[in-house]
């Protein structure tokens, strides 16, 4: 069941989606190429990219093996549930904060497999009066300890900018991760 | 950890990703227009798309409350771990199969909030020799009941192609659930 109100006439996609940026797309062949080089596999959290970075990092040939697991955790229960986040935690600032992000890192690495976790929570469009378009909180844990955040204001300059600028932030966030990261031990 | 091999010099984004053709983009917010009017919420748990339904279905404004969250199963032990799948079935086909997208809608559903859930796995690519490119299986469960399965050959058309046809056919599946399912008692 839907917590809030009907969808109304002014429900649009606002642009075509998926008209990633071609560094976008070259930055996350890189990274899977890096994750592949050391052997090292990726999980996802994503709430305001919903699902479009883990996309990315299954759409290139012969390296999916890479991708472990992807949670795109729109609501705050699918955050509390399936990333183990404090209810306190996400009903502050609507869910946009470091501490969210970092938790939901945190919360993909420790449920997952993988070696290296990115979490991106943000306002991709205009939400609530208080809610800040374009404020994306992103953060990077690696099973090695590696431990990053980033804090993007893109403004108000709709969700495809906001979500390209949030998916360049995180690859490259998940490059320093992985280039820091050291090979399993066999 | 990843299992299996290295990137090598072949692997490379074979299209634009994300050029999702408009008709999927038209179907996508016809589908969440539907959602909203009767209240309804979307779980989705996705293999060969990557988290590009559940991408869709969270970029249109003042719908994204209908979307409740979304699992990227891409490895095998995701899609036990996060959807309560047997290992046996996985097993079976590369995790290609009607039991495998059946279990993956019954498991996002049963893990979720969501009235509807749909599962999506298939061979994007070409994979091990057994593996047929092209080919899809997609479930559909609701809350309410409703079941539904679709088994497609879309051919060896290249990764975006077999992705754009498997979202068109999700979406056309999760329209005819949302059409037979009542909106939430109060």
């Amino acid at each position: 069941m839907v917590s809030g109100g009907t969808l109304g006439g002014g429900a649009r996609v606002t642009e075509p989606l998926g008209a990633v940026p071609d560094d976008v797309l070259k930055l996350a062949q890189r990274v899977l190429a890096q994750a592949c080089d050391k052997d090292l596999s990726i999980a996802t959290a994503e709430s305001c990219t919903g699902g479009l970075l883990a996309s990315l990092l299954t759409d290139v040939e012969g390296a999916s093996h890479a991708f472990e697991r992807g949670y795109v955790v729109y609501s705050k229960q699918a955050k509390c549930e399936l990333l183990g986040i404090a209810p306190e935690v996400v009903e502050r600032c609507n869910a946009v904060t470091r501490e969210v992000a970092e938790a939901m890192a945190s919360g993909a690495l420790a449920g997952s497999h993988a070696d290296i976790a990115l979490g991106i929570t943000g306002f991709a469009g205009p939400g609530a009066p208080d809610d800040e378009p374009g404020l994306v909180h992103l953060a990077c844990a690696t099973r090695a300890g590696h431990r990053a955040h980033r804090e993007c204001h893109f403004g108000d300059v709709g969700r495809g900018e906001v979500r390209s600028g949030a998916l360049r932030v995180a690859l490259e966030m998940m490059g320093d991760g992985l280039r820091v990261s050291d090979p399993p031990t066999p």
